[in-house]
């Protein structure tokens, strides 16, 4: 058994997330081995006490089951089912030998094992939303929206194609990001609000609890309220799958709008841009061998966990299939997917810190817009030809902006020596040359 | 050029969708070149007809726009691209030249590319949800419905890993994919809804209708309004991609519904099961070097459909990157988006006609529950047992079972004879027992 | 920091890999991230090493290097890196802080981060391979070769379509899987071989080690071929990546090929079916409500891991992208990679352990083979009626597969009564009357 | 029917490949619905054909298959397919139409339906690649290795992370992609010679070529060299799937070396690098409201398009899974893979005419490497403090490089005037002065 993180294999348990504390303490409960194990017996104990309320069992035996259910040790289940085989028995065992005789028959009674595998991995789908990626994506967006004001007035160049195109300003560009992101937490939200356990069980079909109850229905109910969760609309063996599917998708939505923003700003860093930098810790090193190198390698990294987590939305989309009342060819594969909220939630954390510290270059911002700023007259002016009557204003811009570039001279100057242009100009408004000499620079 | 649809490379042109006149005129005006192209020049037209009613040109201008946009040759507009490689340049040039001089200056004002491309591309998702795939899939829904209905209870072996499990009735299985199927147009509706416009300009900055207008989101607004569509909440050069990501994901999950069921299908109708069965035409061949081969290729093909189709989501994600006010990168990749419509459809409309033809053999559902009948009796058992207080039922029918599969006697016998189990049998009450008679067989 | 595996997050560490003794015997050098630490120190002592024997520095500057590399601590590097934020030059200064200043300078000398990083990964990749999965997947189909042995001669009825088809043996059908596999094992073999380190400084342009050797590329071959590999063909500050994309083709590719050999299996084991079966263990619980279950779980796992692993290949395929001499934004991502091989591992070893304990049920083989019996006459009757010059041999047996699967009558009767083909049957030569004969079963 | 390409939903179809006469000209045969049509009537004929050899049917006979073959039509094989719903059957039936009643019998004789599917498949993409990609991927080889030449000695700043490093000149960072390309040509080349078809029959058990000969394997053999391809290794009714798998993994793969010189090219035209360009046509629009806009829209669509076509490797990867001896789910899904074929293509051809005509501006390469060439100093002046026994000399130049970059003044200076590394400096022998010295710039 591993004695260290060291020893193993996964970067999220060696790297991003095992040595993070506070990421842990967010989290720990909804994603690890040992949440898993916790939230099951949670999912037992709620079962058990609504079989109390109904008179079914003493409540001393459901106090009994909660208190074995609290104290379950993910290590014995871990033996009971190297013995058995049998992932959901182990942890019945284990918490039957924790209670008295009079309460053993009384764990699992009326419950197949997807009633608690899903019901469980409902709430810690659920809570990771609630406690973990909501708050995050929220504190993210105030830091959006705080830099969004601060560099609300901040002019630059406007990029479409990697190429100068209009004017914008930094806060802008920024708000776009403050919007989007603010539809990925509500879609989070959503898609959290709807997933839903199932005490139906075995394939769905309510044949265990209707031995006991005349409303299987409402014993299902009662016991997902237990925990904060309705019934899934229809379920076999399984909950309906699309509930999760609808959940991840959310969250690799999400990613990608982090792994957009985080595109932006490493390419605001380049040489030749330099318009925003990660702020630098002093004994940091960029390079090994190039002492001068100032790397955006939290930038990268953020779109590097994309690339890395994106495509599990594939393995999330085949396991929507499950042969008849269900097979359990998506067991294995669905154990792996909360590691998506894990990688998520490290990015989304990694950019809170980035983004709070962006250092933006005001003087680099405004050289850059200076570049080609004789250029940016193209548009209005191609545009106020047009609004006065000029039959084809594009084409007459087009071939004045190639002279422009090949002679080097001032797009503006050209236009005005325009001898077929002036017409339309002359008639040009007010406004519309206050707009075009606002763009002059 | 082709000649003829066999010199296509496209399945769906040249086999699943360019053939099946039903679905193209569903389907033609959303999923076609000259859809987008005549949808693109509608999106002209309304920007004109607002500038119309806002008094920068006159309604004749308007309606002579109009009138050019309804009568738009593709064929044209791509020969004009071939000479100045700009597709929506292209289609301004060719609208243009359908128009008097007096109108010329007025077609494309105040608009950037990506305001008609992108709002175009709304509007066609948009109309083929609305027209196309939400009643198709409302029919294939009523399809289920009228079939769970018929196979109420038709009594069938519940399957877990492909085992028996316990029992149910064919119409319950079949209940569970109405109850998913119509969760997913539900988010079809809702991500349709979703998708917006945008009228705001080269880097959604609103620089150039910001010289004509005072209130130029209003002008958006209006313009986006004659199509029946919103503005995005914000936008660059593009609008926010996550709408398009969205809907998209609506698409491939409902894929995943309906591949889920074509597998079961497909399942029930392995020789050894044979439980249902498509209907064959009378001159259908099953295999050609087999003449007695019935193959449920339908469903087969769907489900292959699907692994087609499925992937594609990764490049739906990817698409949301893009770099700052837009690069092209997501060009070329989303003109291929559509084909999900089409290949979903295609699969909509097959399981609507194999569905509502399916032939259940109710001999054979019959003598398949019956095979392991004896075990069915296994869970009841468990759970009576367990509710009266054995202090390990789960372990006792474990071994019973183990013995009645080795000795080949019925389970409910063993468990008769079994004198450590009588005390707890007869403390069972009427209904208890009742219901393991029920399940007896 | 994490106590114990039930900490973790992925279930590789705490479930299929972290526990596996065995396995880990077989694999943690090339896999963790103690692994990794210790791999890139070798790679930095064979710099040394092959400087000293340049005479750059003596060979005990190069012995306390070795001797230094050896004893890395993980622990240190990490808490290194922590401060500085560069994880080679973490290494680098712990490997410094280990030997005497004598030594400290020839640490590093010549090297850029990503020859120390892209040179060790190579040596962990090919040894995985080479010491890991080649002689497993060896192990397995060896355990497949001597099953096909067993089985050659066991009819079974070949399925297309999951419906009965022709027949052949059981043995035939596995022989196919062995094929499989060792063109696997070929293809890796191939990859692995194909892995190339580099020690061409920053960029790849040897800017560095030309500084000293007038041979530079001559330096890197020497300290590359200490670990027993070759130079990349071409080099930015990273290999050539289709290396590693090859690789973990190879790898992908495998996995395909036991996924698809675990759904046979498991169909195999249909209720309906039943012709093959797990092994069960004494103490083995199927179902936790069920006690009648036996699930075929352990190649619904394989199946379920295949889904988890292959859609990780978009990754790979996406860090074939690296801007100019390389970004940063394939570092975090490739990290994850080497999961894949212990996924792979865990599913090769589990079908080693299930497939050579596979229990075949001759019985229902045949009883199976016989369900249509009469059917599998169909192929040879219209192979032999076409021989001998029948116009039309299919189109007439396929009327008379329905005729015999309407009335229930054999087929074989019904051929031999029909007189329109009695005329063909006639000139049949005995060889294919007793193929014929045969296959009636 | 469709009338005109615009009909059309395939972007291949209507846009990249339809009109596009000389690719069609180059792939048409391999790609399109007619091409798979011919081919497999093709393999029927060389089926007969051995058969004549062989003794079976008169060469009269084969003359006649072989006419027919020819000659098959399309049309007539779909619309004898929407009759019986068996395209192979369809086939046959047309060319049965198209001969003698003395030929009838011998057509499709001894082969069932993916004998002749899938090794025309293979003779496809064999062909495709032999004919199609492999020559154009040489010609882009050659364009690219005529360019490296070209600027073999232009100086260029290399770039990691979107940041300055070290010097190189424009040509060796066009030589990698040299030896890539080249790699994937290789790998293109082996995996299309490794294609292989089969002539065994239903399941791939000779069951019905048997009956004939004592050698069916020695029959399907000769069939297969009639179109110069081999026998796969095993076969069940399909040849071994991972054939096909490792030729798209070749394409996949060699699409991402394009993607990668396209997103060089492009990020090398940002206005703000400008260092190279694609040439403009002069009647060419770069946008359609900003006329001075030069957009990289051609490597943009290289990268899109393999943003299109890079998760297609999903479906192949998922098509190696085929229940039993073959189940119909991987035939839709395989009839899109040949679009990746066209695609790349595509690409290739649109980088041969790019990268052709690839203007370099040598002033701004110049002006761009001397941004921060005070900094380049830094590698070789740490390499040789290092070599000159600094103790640390990666922290002394990093505290210099920051203080440089704080003061503006020049790196090379700050080195000069630092007494702490004075000694190490006047160690440095005239090769290492002489190195610093060329690289101040």
């Amino acid at each position: 058994m591993s004695e260290s993180r060291f020893d193993n294999v996964s970067p999220l348990d060696f790297r991003y997330y095992g040595p993070d504390e506070k990421l842990r303490a967010l989290l720990d409960p909804y994603v690890t081995e040992k949440g898993r194990v916790l939230s099951e017996a949670m999912v037992e104990a709620a079962a058990v006490r609504v079989l109390a309320r109904r008179g079914v069992c003493s409540e001393t035996v459901a106090d009994e089951v909660a208190a074995a259910a609290d104290g379950t040790s993910p290590e014995e289940v871990a033996q009971e089912e190297a013995r058995i085989h049998h992932n959901i028995r182990a942890l019945v065992n284990v918490m039957r030998s924790q209670v008295s005789d009079e309460a053993k028959p009384y764990v699992h009674l009326c419950l197949t094992s997807f009633d608690v595998i899903d019901t469980a991995a409902a709430w810690r789908l659920q809570q990771a939303a609630y406690n973990g990626m909501i708050p995050q994506l929220a504190e993210l967006q105030q830091v959006l929206i705080d830099l969004a004001r601060r560099e609300a007035d901040q002019i630059q160049i406007g990029r479409t194609h990697g190429q100068h195109a209009v004017p914008i300003t930094f806060g802008f560009a920024l708000v776009g990001f403050v919007s989007r992101l603010g539809g990925r937490i509500e879609a989070i939200r959503m898609a959290a609000d709807n997933l839903c356990g199932k005490i139906s069980g075995a394939v769905g079909a309510y044949n265990a609890s209707a031995l006991f109850f005349d409303d299987p229905d409402e014993f299902e109910a009662e016991v997902l309220a237990e925990l904060g969760l309705k019934a899934s609309p229809s379920s076999t063996q399984i909950v309906e799958p699309e509930q999760v599917t609808d959940y991840y998708h959310a969250l690799i939505s999400t990613f990608g709008v982090l792994a957009d923003l985080a595109d932006d700003m490493r390419h605001l860093q380049r040489t030749e841009i330099a318009e925003v930098g990660e702020e630098f810790e002093a004994d940091q090193v960029g390079s090994s061998t190039m002492p001068h190198k100032r790397n955006p390698w939290n930038f990268e990294n953020v779109k590097s966990m994309w690339k890395a987590f994106m495509p599990r939305m594939v393995t999330v989309y085949a396991d929507q299939l499950s042969e008849h009342q269900r097979d359990l060819s998506n067991s294995a594969s669905s154990r792996f997917n909360p590691e998506i909220i894990v990688g998520l939630a490290n990015s989304v954390q990694r950019l809170v810190r980035i983004m709070s510290k962006l250092v933006t270059d005001e003087e680099r911002m405004k050289q850059n817009f200076e570049m080609t700023s004789g250029m940016v007259a193209a548009e209005p002016a191609y545009i106020l030809l047009a609004a006065h009557g000029h039959p084809d204003a594009h084409e007459a811009m087009r071939k004045l902006t190639l002279q422009a570039q090949t002679s080097g001279r001032m797009l503006w100057d050209l236009i005005c020596e325009d001898e077929e242009l002036a017409p339309y100009l002359d008639k040009g408004d007010a406004a519309g040359s206050a707009s075009i000499h606002r763009h002059r620079g």
